[in-house]
């Protein structure tokens, strides 16, 4: 990455200040985009969330148009990758106390397309379970913020190219999502999947399939779910903005079938990103 | 802050790489030291914690001579000031996965004093009860990360200076510290303090003065405490290396005298932290 594909506060650099909260305790939230053909797909919706996410941490709201004007420059030209937005509560205040008036930090970065192997999509994924659980806490649960720890600990516990994900359980044993994903099960024909009230990110993708699966007349229930709703899953799929949908063909030693409604949603999904790709900038 | 008081990687900077994984997730770990005339005080113990959470979240160790080259650079000519050391897992990897090979960022910081008034460690302070709550993570627990919203969530809910600090209770109610300090309690001539298995910091005065207390032949029990056991105590009081030994003199309601306990942990302190001073770099 080059410095021009990163704008912080608007201009060309690939550094923020070491005093950053953003640095000092990952006091921010961001979102991940994927881009097609420079297009950034449903942007709107990032932006929402960025919003909604900024009000539950208590950070002012930069404004859309600023963040519309900003992604829109660093896109100029550019084919597929993707798009990161961070906002962070800036520079100031006193120790963990925010500033009394906050200055958020934008940045806006532009990253190479991520190469999942095709056949993740096509045929399905291999999944493991984590050991590592996320902490309950109603107060950042949903949000995409920037404290990410327990997400690294869970990606760290496996380096073998077999497993494309790990889910995760909360302290309770509840299945929350996985360590970069969210997770739909399908049982008697209708979807089941977490629901994100004490931890877990609410991904747009999420949103998008949860809202996307109801148009399609399907049940879609969030819901309290454990390992044994997992394995008693007719179909699984994984979820997030940049792959997009995997269907889940094996988790440690279940397997699952990529069922019709796992393809129901894929296939929508496609023929929506492809709308979305026509529809151009902002998508 | 001018340059001259941060080094980055070694160097005078201020600022770091926007793709730095403390940037990005909050990964890495860190601790806040007290300079007194020169002298980083119980340094030793602030680097000893270092390691151990490096070793908590999978990092390599930076090792200790490049930390006491660089503390000493920091602190050269300087007089008093907080000494902040971060370490995080530098640049690199695919998303929250930690790259095969870690080159760690190393930021050492110097700032100013925090000016907290000398009645607080005189006369004592007054605390509030947050009702944000921690999250419980055994993963993570005892570690200073840098994952720190819930701290900066619960400093939100309070802006008055009536109020010196907000205890945090986790998610099963169970008192653990407060926002930037760790809590002891005093009852019937023995010291409690909650056991920081499943959330919350280890603070390095913390345990400092849990070995003071039992070198001075008082009983110190680690162990799970409720608010109950906060409104029955003699006696209680805050610590944070930066503090020292802070005096609680009333929590919301209900009012504390300044017992022999907590005077003689405090006065222990004043000559400990004035031997530290005499006896130089590096404390």
């Amino acid at each position: 990455l080059n410095t021009a594909s990163i704008l912080v506060n608007g201009r060309p650099r690939r550094t923020v200040d070491v005093l950053d909260r953003g640095f000092q305790y990952g006091d921010g939230v961001f979102t991940t985009i994927a881009v097609r053909a420079g297009i950034p797909l449903f942007l709107d919706r990032h932006l929402d969330r960025l919003q909604r996410d900024c009000a539950a941490v208590g950070m002012p709201w930069v404004g859309k148009d600023t963040l519309l004007r900003e992604v829109e420059q660093v896109l100029t030209n550019q084919g597929d990758g993707v798009l990161k937005i961070q906002l962070t509560r800036g520079v100031g205040g006193r120790g963990y106390r925010p500033p009394a008036s906050v200055a958020p930090t934008r940045v806006i970065a532009l990253h190479p397309s991520v190469s999942y192997p095709a056949s993740h999509e096509q045929d399905g994924v291999v999944v493991r379970l984590c050991s590592t659980p996320l902490g309950i806490n109603p107060c950042l649960a949903g949000i995409k913020h920037m404290n990410r720890l327990e997400q690294i600990l869970a990606r760290s516990e496996w380096g073998d190219s077999d497993y494309a994900e790990g889910l995760m359980f909360d302290q309770d044993d509840q299945l929350v999502e996985g360590t970069m994903s969210n997770v739909f099960l399908v049982r008697d024909g209708r979807l089941l999947t977490p629901v994100l009230d004490r931890c877990g990110i609410q991904g747009v993708m999420r949103s998008i399939l949860i809202e996307a699966a109801r148009g399609l007349g399907f049940e879609v229930y969030e819901c309290r779910l454990t390992a044994k709703e997992l394995e008693r899953a007719d179909e699984v799929f994984l979820s997030n903005s940049v792959i997009g949908l995997w269907p889940v063909r094996r988790v440690e030693g279940r397997a699952y079938e990529i069922g019709s409604i796992t393809r129901r949603m894929r296939e929508w999904l496609k023929t929506s990103t492809q709308q979305a790709i026509s529809a151009g900038f902002p998508g």
